[in-house]
């Protein structure tokens, strides 16, 4: 566990130090769970979502992408059930006036007790040795199943109370458990109240006209109010998709984990339209395919797995996570979801016009059901980042911090490096980077020892660093060395530009999943 | 006028027809002032927004980018000024309860006296036929000049009004001039109060802790407070600059002209850091730079021009527009402002920290100055669309609509067209897009006579068409139509690919402007 905290941590500090993320207006001293992207996150940020278009709609002759706005109709959120349903439990304590999630709360509860069992287990695995069986203790131990048979009472009577909205029973728990407010250390609790998590404004100045807007808190419903008019004009037929990337909105009370989980966040969604009936076969396929999207990157399958939803969203037949090993454990990356036809049928009924579709091969109109991919971009952004972030015993027993970012998504993809400062070597470093930046990003470094630059691009997640020495001025070659192996080699100057290109062509890289 | 009005209702209805442009949220009767881009648009904006990056970012050693949240600190909008002064002047009727731009409404009223200039105009041009010399007539024909008069007293003081945030006189302005409302037809009016533009929204649930948040009204603050960050993590030199593109938010009382004016808009903004003192130079070069970039697009130097402001805002000491010729007449497209210290300066005083540069030239720190560059993506599209779209005789007496996006920013790059549905053509129509569509979008068109699939794919702004036909079986070419020239041409298969890349090649276009 500290292990895990420890990388974390190195995380979130090497993220700012090498300009990927920042703190939102740090220099206010922040804005709790939202950040900001510096110069390499944003390109990085920028280069995962084209990798998701690319694979989603340029590859797909049935899929088409769309931009809808942030602001929609606010009908759209009564339709969509979020108004009625989108809500957190909160609690506050009278005496700190300090509000938490009560889920949470009870959620932290068991926690420690489940400290205590992981306290018993240390003990007797130190008492037994060898010999400890941990299966068998953690079945036997009247102690430890003692706990155990607690930690499952509270949660199941949890989640009763939870699904049936019974809000008393939930702070009746509190209660009864004896749980206090970390800060004042009160049980002087208010009564627990649903609170929405869509964040509201007003369109308009006119005092009587003012129109009550939310922030979207998913992209999704761009989709399904745009259905028919996508359908229609791009003529489109069953199955197609519609994809979408952007912003969505949640006023989370407990947002934690750096990007994992801010307030203003990015999405990027695609809703596949399809026979009734058929929705299952296209579920199954569609976890498939993005599975092997993930795997494309190289990170390895023992890092992804698949979380089958057994407690439905009211919108779902069906539903999948494909989780992450994030830093703090396996974690949701990505959504497969089978939607029905909820969504486009409460629209409809909503909105008083059709949403359907003519099936040319059924000659007959139906609702269209949606299997739907939700990938938050954020989140792949940190999967990414945390798991190429990497320190390495070098043979001569220094370590080296080096970021293994897929070549295709680095912000950079080459650094060019003089290797002294002198004798036309940074003119022709100049000359290499003029001509390279055409095709992706190409940064100059003269600075420090050449080794110190390599160390540097490494931190960085540049995947190649192209040396300018004098033999270059001679024979028109440079010496490339390669970040992951470390490796370098002698090329001709006019070689490089296809040589990097080869490296992170999307193609090379997608067409493994194909 | 009326010709112009025409032209703009066939930009909107085109837009809407080919999947370009959808109202917001259309199935609850819209959303004022908000678009949805289709699938056409969508690829459109995106192409537009890469081409600007492109551009600024990545063949600029000196500039990299960011992406900063919408949310800030809202001590931010203190800084910036935005709290305070970003305003209008709003008067409600008392009658109908609508709301209005009190200096819009005092504009229109001006309007209507030259519209009565004109109605002269017309009259005598009738009398005099070839012998009307208008300008002379402007200039001598008493009623004329009076009304001239009446428009000039009448604005200047509107003007000093609003300079001296003398409300009250603009409502006496508006009461003299015996202004009604549109719709109650009375002249109760309220008082003259002005009204801030940022949408306002609440972070957090705790009653005691929510905090005031606004959607920024643009992208530029999230540049200046991670100032610091980026120069120190990206060892920026002097002069150098950060650009960012994303969403802005504005609560317009009188937005309109479809995309042009929305509430929900998009920027593409570059803070140009330079040493004080420099800050003209740099000024004027980038008025350069930046006409330079959009006369890469092709659409002629005449479309454009320059506005320089004479009034300033507070926190600039020069400020230009580059003008386009829009369907309604030439407007703003692009800003380009000297922005003196005034951000930079005023975020240290309200955030206590140094926001100041260490020249190791100079060996002196300072607070930088700051030129921007600032263009609405949005503006930018419909200045593109509606050029682009245009009606053409052809030879034979018929006219085609013609969609002539430049081919590097066309959303679809060419359509594959078997010329028949049997026999084979379709396979190798499928064949050749699926090799194609790795490097552009590209799209199966196989419905109707090939004339007018060539019509349709003219009106969608598709620069190719590949037909594919029995020949095309035997020796492998295939016929390529030019969607600006009409012209075919013969090719072989495997030199599709290359030729279209040449045609989209970003290097080809922008390599204009170096």
């Amino acid at each position: 566990m500290a292990k895990q905290e420890d990388i974390f941590k190195k995380v979130v500090a090497h993220a700012k130090e090498y300009g990927y993320v920042f703190q939102s207006s740090e220099i206010y001293d922040g804005l709790s769970a939202v950040y900001d992207y510096g110069q390499n996150g944003a390109e990085l940020k920028k280069n995962i979502r084209d990798y998701w278009w690319k694979a989603m709609v340029q590859l797909h002759e049935n899929i088409v992408g769309i931009d809808a706005a942030i602001f929609m109709h606010p009908t759209t959120w009564k339709a969509s059930g979020h108004v009625d349903a989108f809500n957190d439990p909160l609690i506050d304590n009278k005496d700190s006036k300090k509000r938490y999630r009560a889920d949470v709360l009870v959620e932290d509860h068991c926690a420690k007790i489940e400290g205590k069992i992981e306290k018993e287990v240390k003990k007797a695995a130190k008492r037994f040795g060898d010999a400890f069986d941990k299966d068998q203790f953690l079945a036997t131990n009247p102690r430890v199943v003692k706990y155990q048979e607690q930690i499952d009472g509270i949660l199941k009577r949890l989640g009763k109370s939870l699904e049936n909205e019974d809000l008393a029973d939930v702070k009746a728990l509190i209660e009864e458990l004896g749980i206090v407010c970390p800060i004042s250390g009160s049980k002087n609790w208010t009564d627990v109240k649903q609170f929405n998590l869509m964040f509201g404004t007003k369109l308009g100045a006119s005092a009587d006209s003012a129109m009550d807007l939310y922030l979207r808190p998913e992209t999704a419903q761009g989709i399904f109010v745009n259905f028919l008019n996508v359908q229609k004009t791009g003529r489109m037929k069953i199955p197609f998709g519609i994809a979408q990337t952007g912003k969505a909105f949640r006023n989370e009370i407990v947002a934690r984990q750096f990007v994992f989980r801010m307030r203003e966040f990015e999405q990027m969604e695609m809703q596949f339209f399809v026979r009734p009936g058929s929705q299952k076969e296209w579920y199954e396929k569609w976890k498939e395919t993005r599975l092997k999207w993930h795997l494309s990157l190289g990170f390895g399958a023992d890092n992804y797995r698949f979380h089958d939803h057994e407690k439905l969203a009211h919108y779902a037949d069906a539903a999948a996570d494909i989780e992450f090993k994030f830093p703090f454990g396996f974690k949701e990356l990505e959504g497969i979801h089978s939607r029905t036809d909820f969504d486009l049928s409460s629209h409809e009924k909503f909105s008083g016009k059709k949403l359907q579709y003519f099936d040319p091969e059924l000659n007959e109109s139906y609702v269209p059901y949606v299997v739907e991919t939700s990938i938050g971009l954020d989140r792949m952004f940190l999967a990414i980042f945390s798991k190429a972030l990497q320190e390495e015993e070098l043979e001569n027993g220094s370590t080296r911090t080096v970021l293994k970012l897929p070549a295709v998504l680095a912000p950079t993809k080459a650094a060019v490096l003089p290797l002294v400062k002198k004798d036309g070597l940074p003119d022709l470093a100049h000359k290499i980077i003029e001509d390279l930046r055409w095709d992706f990003n190409v940064i100059y470094d003269e600075k420090d020892a050449v080794g110190r630059r390599y160390r540097r691009q490494d931190a960085n997640g540049t995947p190649f660093c192209i040396t300018v020495d004098h033999q270059s001025l001679e024979d028109n070659t440079v010496t490339i060395r390669h970040r992951d192996t470390m490796a370098q080699e002698r090329v001709a100057i006019d070689a490089v530009r296809a040589m990097i290109k080869e490296a992170v062509d999307i193609r090379n890289w997608l067409q493994k999943i194909q």
